[in-house]
């Protein structure tokens, strides 16, 4: 789970569709899901007559509470957990988005990033639009009304097919469901039902279909629509529909190393296996000498649990984690700043001292944060330190829906291995290789996005490195 | 660290003497100490002329902030972190306790429960006291206020002679701390020093030593006064005095159990080496084959690191931790209540499916909790379960600072280990023997309380027994 | 000023262009217009760059302080203080309005209420536009926006031609303010200057140039446009010029009679004086033998004045009120009640008992809080009540800004004067003449409108009246 | 009614026995005593077996809701507003105060000043006692308990005979409730009753009684207990016993003549009507050609009735008073502060401008307000300014529960009567004489005091004077 370091996911979405107790089970979905966004929340329900919106700022045990679940009426509710990218975070930049038109009232929830926003929202203003949000989901929102098509469906479609990038979409009018993922798969976006099947749940993660105890049905294939209907009130019925095709998949790879939580299917894949199988190809890459293997909590845990599966070497949970919330409410002088550095994490000194150690974290950013931790590992007294990373260096800004710091300011742009290992103070640094990592995800047909490491973008994105410039 | 089981220490104790920043380490030191008491916090910090206070309910992070830390002036401190146990939390029931007297201010925090408090209140009030508070310690403040001896350090000891019970106590006066621990020692109290020996502190644990990068200087010993001067701004001066002797100690086992931080010393020993061979004695104690052992975390972690090394079966995490609060800000309805148990523990159902699995965890209280646990374990898939605790069954009221629910409702009372074993679905269920904890905790010539598993009490406890039946 | 009874003004407004405190001088002229509108407030600021806002639902006190202020940068701002009408209050619906357009950002703050919003509205969303808020002032954004105008200004003008209705509107970007007062002048909109002329103000009532110092310089006239520069730092530089032209003025005379300051001109008329002259004249229309003229405070206080002088009868203050707040904090059973009444309003027993009174005060809407005060009045003893009321019997819903409660709640509409005088359980009851209020506001070449007594609207309400209906 | 000046009351009290809604109607009656004491509140209730609290820091309407009401159960209750003189406001010195005692519950609420607390507590905490606030109404409560007597009564009286100085005081136990006023009977206290004769009720003024439509019965005499017994449910049963004599009594003419309610009967009088005299007696003592009477609001409002009644010149509200809370939320810059005057009154200057105006108000402390009210008079065109004060320059401190500035604060211990008007910058000042006011204030066999403008203090006040020197 992303912690201190500045690496946040856009978003999480959840839908459900004919259920007594909609909007209290797409809360608790959102909670499973508030990793993916800790800086608004929201939801929309429908009743079959309306829709109704609670969104804001904070996270969801902030915004949500029984009063104002019973407040949102109806079998049928979405649910967004929002990290607001542009500037400070404001009210108006929280989803699901709700707009009432002479065609109908259309709430939305998307999570993803588009990558021709920019040139699509210049025409539409310069065509008379007024933009209330600095989303690009609003985008969609105004292709949709402008389409002149005849269904809502078709409507749809045609605003997709002027759409770029990555995005799971939640469509809700007041009594159906469109669900739409794009051609190439970035982020992802599972299927599960509740009811012996009478309801239907669509949701970025598994862990909250475990939540509430939903039966997992597979995922929203890239380029596939679901139209789920909630008229019946026995049962939600979905069509399912290919509307775009891509020539391959583009799966993030880096929800599986970093991004989701280890006890949910990524793209069908155990987040858990994967990470510990990630330890022991970097435990064959890259082996040291050493008397004990010790994860950065939580991060580095599965990998490490991997690592020392495979070399024999104790597992030790040396550095423990403070749960209480302490960061922020006071600030240090000078002089009393490296003790907050323990606030969060301390090295058990009486495990580590005098001992050669290997540490295991999933990434290293801009290495600020790791260089603290190895100082305070030394000052506790580790004889020798080596550090071992799950995934390869982060070098190149993610346009799918990840958001890094400036690539600028990422230590594997500013220094070869050698120099940071000497930064961070390390006897040994080793990244896993690309191949190692391609290797332990690798699934038969599909196709990774790994952009952020190699630098290879699966589409193009110019007019948002355009946008980018400009802004 | 304990968790929605409710069992519950007392308080925590901070003090120190000398340091520019007094008050800021003061709240570092008890935020290392949050675990020990919830409920308030509180801390009197002095500077030669006046003793400055700020107290109430809430956790540290939340009463104090850089506005509060400067108005509490002076190079001294001393601080508390309460849970507070006496019918509901109420703000007169915080601690330090101040008191403003013709001889002198005087601030006090206490760690502990005196076992004759009830009997000494009578007689007080009896006699024309007024009692403000229902806390025993201010029965300290009124045997100090009344003794008839000259210095306050006679008048100190005056009261003591009178107290019986475990006590931690920290008196303060506009330049003077005064540190004293109960003659059997039942609860931790630590010595360090801060700035080359010119800043001494003492604390419940060497976790608060840690976070302030303080030098471990050992404990106070048991019946020991160390009477601490600040009026030599060089460099704080102490004395150190027994001022009463116990025929053996009763260090109290349970804080190496259950209660202290992980990467504590508590009675010179390490907590985590402690409990991971709780866990090595466990394994050879009530071996069993199985597929791998999960600990529930993140009480159950050491041990079951222990239990696995012995066994050199798998260590898997395979039940995940989820760090957002979310407990109780919403009520479910009835239907839903079953999902509500994995908002904080989820169990990875691709690890767990179709496995044989050995849970370990450090104690079973009422049993409610670990019966849902089981539950959805085998909700996962889990063949067999088999589950190991690092410690004997609980079944006997503390007189001495740990709050345990009522001795009726400890399962251990209720059923025999078949019985508790059928009634959480549990294909085996061991305790470790009380020998076996023992043994884990030995240190020469130290004698420990096990009073709540044993029900044999170090001292004689008939007046407080009888103020419980009162109230 | 309008208290527990639901008649409310939707807004009031406040410009101010070229003062080093810009921001600070707004929030104090908005807390002087706090009366016309206590739901919401904002304010935006430019600083020839860029345009700031911060608006929220609340009270001035409530929005804006020292930080805020300071954040909203430069030396130009517009503030809104809002009572919002639709349905609930919610986040969405509050002013300045904000939009960032390829064309450039534009603030828009709005005092009034269009009568053709609704058919405007469903054409420019059957052309594709997507609205984000219930506020029709958002169709005047649209209607600049689509325009195809060359300049700004000329865009403005385009848009109000299809415009009817009520509108004090005030449009900033990030350098200029347009200023706009609909041909009818039904809203009150005036200029004032500081510092010698170098800083332009407008707002709704000249109670808010008094609190910030700035000298009157007279009424924005109806139909006029004013656009300020804040190019030049040295001075603000405007031009005027008259945009529309109506047929006669329709000043809304409730303004007078209720909804302003006493402490204002409006219309360019002291409101003080208008009041006491509506006692003068009510006295000559219906004198009646009594012992005292009491107000009911505050809202009859300055009519009482004049009938009282006129009529040489004490005026007595022999009805205090409470200015704790307290209507809401707590709620009574059924028995207690009656109390509540007089938490508010105490009248002084020993004043009334035994006398004969008259009560003045400015309107009566449903009739219920005056039967309960007339109650009360009895119950302290008063021998005979008579009721003088300052404006005609209210019986049409306003179209142009005035919020009324629905025709049918109005008593007016349910009884006559007689069973009116017996309902409210009065010795009598008199309003003031049609004519005789007309005669007390009379200005040269001014017309009122007073269809909320009479019925006769100046202009054609048909939409606004269809969209009642619909929604 | 006190604003912005520095003069404050101590306390309000308030008690009922024998309601079935005793708390509510003690929220009430404290609501109507809020002017007495706006920093603290509290309520203490009984219910036969037990006594419920809460009292916190902030108003009635703060700290009571129906929850809050709910939870203090029983048939009996006391009240408190409290203003904290000493020191900054803390929890702890709050009231009610109620003790847990071997010999039964108590609670206590006191509204004067004992004028040998210090020198009692002194022997007090000598004698071994501890005490827990800075109040001086705990003095009380452990004389009482030190008490060797019987009875409770007996006790009670012993303690007051130990006591000089004013107090009006509830004592609660359980099941009965004691009301004493000291023999002088400095504050007001007065009895009442509902549901024909049922309930009992005893409070400071009798606004409280109006409000929840109470009986008024009179005063509880100088130097009498009411012993009220809440033990028999159909009716609360009360004895009344004269427990200490004075020579003459001490009713505090500043209650009349500024701190009480207008609408209040106080010592029997009729708050309003004496204001209204003092006016009259004020105009006939200093006559002065004007074209207008005014009254600053709210405070001078009644003297300026009377005194344009006696001269026969127009009375105009010519000042208006703001009632949104302004004053505080924004800290002006240095060159704005001149605005922030009129944040609360503003001079309406189409009323004012060139004319000749008599300002008339109830006191002059400082003399900074004032001078700046006459500042923005002569702003809005004041051709004259004369002021008149109805009460004598205030000279010395109180000892007996009025909280004063500092003595040489006070304007008219700093300059002689011509000074004050050249500082002031009127063109004439006159205060009334103090034979003029206790003309006013006359009633047969009732000795006023009127040390605060005399210097002659009726009782001896040595005691608290050495007080104020060492503290």
């Amino acid at each position: 789970m992303p912690d201190q370091k500045k690496i946040k996911e856009f978003c999480g979405v959840f839908g459900i569709v004919n259920h007594y107790d909609a909007t209290m089970l797409t809360t608790l979905g959102l909670f499973a899901l508030q990793h993916r966004g800790e800086e608004a929340s929201g939801i929309a329900s429908a009743d079959g007559k309306n829709i109704y919106l609670k969104a804001g700022l904070g996270q969801v045990s902030q915004n949500f509470d029984n009063d104002s679940i019973n407040e949102l009426k109806g079998t049928m509710a979405i649910g967004h957990t929002r990290y607001s990218v542009t500037g400070s975070p404001t009210i108006k930049n929280v989803q699901p988005l709700l707009i009432e038109h002479t065609k109908g009232k259309i709430a939305i929830a998307h999570n993803g990033n588009l990558t021709n926003a920019f040139s699509l929202r210049k025409s539409l203003e310069e065509a008379g639009a007024i933009f209330q949000t600095s989303m690009d989901s609003e985008v969609i929102l105004h292709l949709i009304v402008k389409s002149s098509k005849a269904s809502l469906k078709e409507r749809i479609f045609d605003a997709m097919s002027q759409i770029k990038g990555s995005y799971c979409l939640l469509i809700m009018t007041k009594d159906e469901l469109y669900v739409l993922r794009d051609p190439q798969g970035f982020r992802p976006l599972c299927i599960g039902s509740l009811e012996n099947g009478k309801t239907t749940i669509v949701c970025s993660e598994t862990s909250a279909l475990d939540l509430i105890n939903a039966k997992y049905l597979g995922e929203v294939k890239p380029g596939e629509c679901l139209c789920v209907s909630n008229k019946d009130s026995n049962k939600a019925t979905f069509t399912r529909e290919i509307f775009a095709k891509a020539p391959k998949t583009s799966y993030c790879i880096f929800e599986l190393v970093y991004f989701s939580r280890p006890d949910s299917l990524i793209f069908s894949k155990s987040v858990y296996k994967f990470r510990k199988e990630l330890g022991r190809i970097l435990a064959r890459e890259a082996p040291v000498k050493a008397d004990m293997v010790i994860p950065v909590p939580d991060s580095g845990i599965y990998a490490a649990l991997g690592y020392a599966e495979e070399t024999h070497l104790p597992f030790e949970l040396a550095i423990t984690r403070n749960h209480y919330i302490g960061r922020s409410f006071i600030q240090p002088s000078q002089k009393l700043r490296e003790s907050f550095v323990k606030i969060k994490l301390n090295p058990i000194k009486n495990i580590i001292n005098k001992k050669s150690i290997i540490i295991v974290d999933d990434s290293i950013v801009r290495g600020t944060t790791t260089k603290e931790r190895v100082r305070i590992l030394r000052e506790a007294g580790a004889k020798e330190v080596h550090m071992r990373i799950s995934c390869p260096p982060i070098k190149h800004p993610c346009y799918f829906g990840i958001d890094f710091p400036d690539s600028d300011s990422l230590i594997a742009n500013k220094m070869n291995l050698k120099e940071t290992a000497d930064y961070l103070n390390l006897d040994s640094l080793v990244y896993i290789s690309l191949p190692g990592m391609l290797k332990a995800a690798h699934q038969e047909g599909m196709n990774y996005c790994h952009a952020c490491y190699s630098g290879e973008y699966p589409i193009v994105v110019d007019d948002i490195k355009n946008a980018h410039k400009e802004s």
